[in-house]
């Protein structure tokens, strides 16, 4: 195998075969294969696109790249969620308590932060002491104890994946629905799942803006997952704006833990629930939704979903007391407020320009070795829609300094405008897609 | 500066500005953008390309991210001459010599292998003793010496450039105009020249194996020389077949030794001497093409050329003795003979894989850090039109083991095809390209 031939090859519209898919990936996980070689065949792979051969291919040249967790002899069935990622998107932070407070194993892995998007393994980690760096004998004993364990790619899960999927955040190479679709089925697939239901992220803060193009990137993950015994739901879901108020990953695990004490934005309540719904009836919970919906909020009412993500936290080694006391989550030095420059309609609140701003304060990466700031952010008080006032306080900027401060109102000042007309902003949760059909919900 | 997103930003067709680019190579340059970013932007310039206004930028990057020879005092004219790089290209061991034997400085910089191709400095290197790595106070009193110095691009050259070129050969990002003029250039910039002649190799063995490309990349170098004070004049020379026999470092050395003592392959002597007449009518010691076509021939015949690369290979360290005694130049372990399948007409030596076999055999790079084996090779004892008879000896593979010879004989087996009929090859010298014309020779 010489690898700038067979990049030279992709590059000029080539497909790779299988087995060398499979050599260039246990290669690459191995050390053999340099970051720069991987690269930039992965540059490649945006503009060329790859064939459904090389996708399973590359699927399973990754999943084969580690262990896997067994669960078989488990009586209860076992269901993930996963995003396509999105910016202030902690549902997962919510839907892993609430669904094993519910009687399903829910063995979650997640991911870092990758492009303009917040991952949930960094916002765990501002909870003092979490650690999401467990084994899967570990992870697996505390399935058995307490039914979740929330955990990040160790060395022995699809260990390729992990070195890519840091490579693709820092090389603009995130956006291409073979690589997506494979590096979020290689992980999910090894996770030992009865079945998984994804949130396909739509509009302009998504990865992949065109609804087409999302459709496409479900179409693909339900075909690996249900080619592989792994059946698989999707949801497509608003990302024309950030969901919820909070973005940035302290203040996120703060919104996350205020919805399982029972206060949640409303659309931050939709999504998850519409999602939450999705897993128990995939599971065998639930017979509808409806009655899924009763089942989640009735954990969440009677305080059982906190309990359970009390317990998650204590098992993870973190502080189990930031259920009930916020403050022990770390927080920002500087907090300056934002203001409404004019009266009007609030047009845009635009996500991507916001994940970007988390970075740009600190909380993201802009190389794969990058230490994410995990007290910085924003918090947004208004959706696209809401009536303002000239000089009303519309967010405030979490920052580690000045420069920091001074960053956040220029991010603002370009992520959100105000008019005088309503606007069209996309449905929360648009579009439900199976192996079978695409149902347009709203 | 958010490399990724600058790199996004080039992938998706923006231009970066003149800024974002000098802060770019500076950056990388100093360590502080990794590989693997950059060869991510690279194969996002392959596809996109770059502005007029971008190459200036990246050019005077380059150029500016290092020292320069300042050879303005010297009273003789600077020329140098630089190949877009081909398969048994040793044209400049041959002209450094001779031209600098004809009262022209020539303080040439080269560069190590790249893609397919062969570089001068491995080509050096093979000469026991000899080094390349001069710094330019050395090369400087070198020139006032013997009037030659060949030197690789040392720390205080153009040094982003040498990452970069290392980077592209091993990233599949060789093949672009903007890249290949930028890198060229500020290597050519930094030499305090009075003057360039430039050999772009043409055919399916060139890096763009499109004529209108390689016109394209002449312009572009011409401009950028023209702009900054350098006249560059430029051949379209033939690339569909190997120059002269020798493929391999030590054995192109061996047969560039030979032509400076008379006996050449008249492909070899063609294109040498085109090359080296436009330099001298450029440096002003010949006034015609015909006196500078005599004044060469009998630099050659008298023996001064050849005594002229002995004084260069003492002062650079190498042992001088290899220029009467060949056979102290490294030489591989085994030798196969490869022979004629059949009776017929060779139709193609394709260089592009001969090139190819050549690093397979272990004598070119994979990865940045490969060692070059300098024995290995193949020695092509036929063109295109030459009669063959079934069993002939066409080819000599030099190998280091015998996995080599096997490999040698596929490549061979490939590389070199025997038909019925007459074929049509690329005139050897096509085109000559000035500021003002592209003029047509043959």
């Amino acid at each position: 195998m010489i690898v700038p031939r067979l990049i030279e090859r992709k590059r000029d519209g080539d497909k790779l075969t299988s087995s060398e898919w499979l050599e260039l990936i246990h290669g690459y996980s191995a050390g053999d294969v340099p970051d720069y070689q991987m690269s930039a065949l992965l540059m490649a792979v945006f503009f060329r696109g790859m064939t459904r051969t090389e996708t399973d291919a590359l699927t399973d040249a990754m999943l084969s790249s580690g262990a896997r967790l067994d669960l078989s002899d488990m009586a209860i069935p076992r269901l993930d969620k996963h995003s396509t990622g999105g910016v202030g998107d902690k549902v997962s932070l919510v839907l892993a308590p609430l669904i094993a407070e519910l009687g399903v194993a829910v063995p979650m892995m997640s991911g870092r932060g990758l492009g303009h998007t917040g991952g949930t393994l960094d916002k765990l980690e501002s909870i003092p002491g979490f650690r999401t760096d467990l084994s899967l004998a570990a992870a697996r004993a505390q399935l058995d104890r307490i039914g979740c364990a929330l955990i990040g790619q160790t060395a022995e899960i699809a260990p390729a994946d992990r070195k890519l999927y840091a490579l693709r955040d820092a090389t603009g190479t995130v956006e291409a629905i073979p690589l997506i679709s494979a590096s979020i089925m290689s992980k999910k697939l090894a996770e030992g799942l009865t079945g998984l239901v994804l949130d396909i992220k739509s509009g302009s803060g998504a990865f992949l803006p065109e609804l087409d193009r999302e459709i496409e990137l479900a179409k693909t993950m339900i075909e690996l997952g249900a080619d592989r015994g792994c059946p698989v739901v999707a949801l497509v879901t608003a990302m024309d704006r950030p969901l919820g108020d909070a973005c940035g990953n302290a203040m996120e695990v703060r919104e996350a833990i205020e919805f399982l004490r029972g206060h949640s934005p409303e659309d931050l309540a939709a999504v998850t629930y519409a999602l939450g719904a999705e897993m128990l009836q995939l599971a065998g919970v639930a017979t509808t939704h409806q009655d899924a919906q009763l089942q989640m909020r009735e954990a969440i009412s009677s305080g059982r979903a906190a309990e359970r993500f009390r317990a998650i936290v204590a098992a993870q080694g973190g502080d189990p007391r930031v259920v009930d006391d916020l403050s022990l989550l770390p927080s920002s030095p500087l907090r300056a407020e934002f203001r409404a420059s004019r009266d009007g309609i609030v047009q845009r609140v635009e996500p991507r320009a916001i994940g970007h701003g988390v970075v740009a304060l600190g909380g993201g990466r802009r190389t794969m070795h990058d230490v994410v700031d995990p007290a910085v952010g924003f918090d947004i008080m208004v959706k696209p829609n809401a009536t303002v006032t000239e000089g009303d306080v519309i967010a405030i900027i979490h920052a580690a300094d000045d420069a920091g401060v001074a960053i956040g109102h220029s991010v603002l000042d370009a992520a959100i405008s105000i008019g005088d007309a309503p606007v069209d902003v996309l449905p929360l949760v648009s579009h439900r897609i199976t192996s079978d059909a695409v149902e347009q919900l709203q």
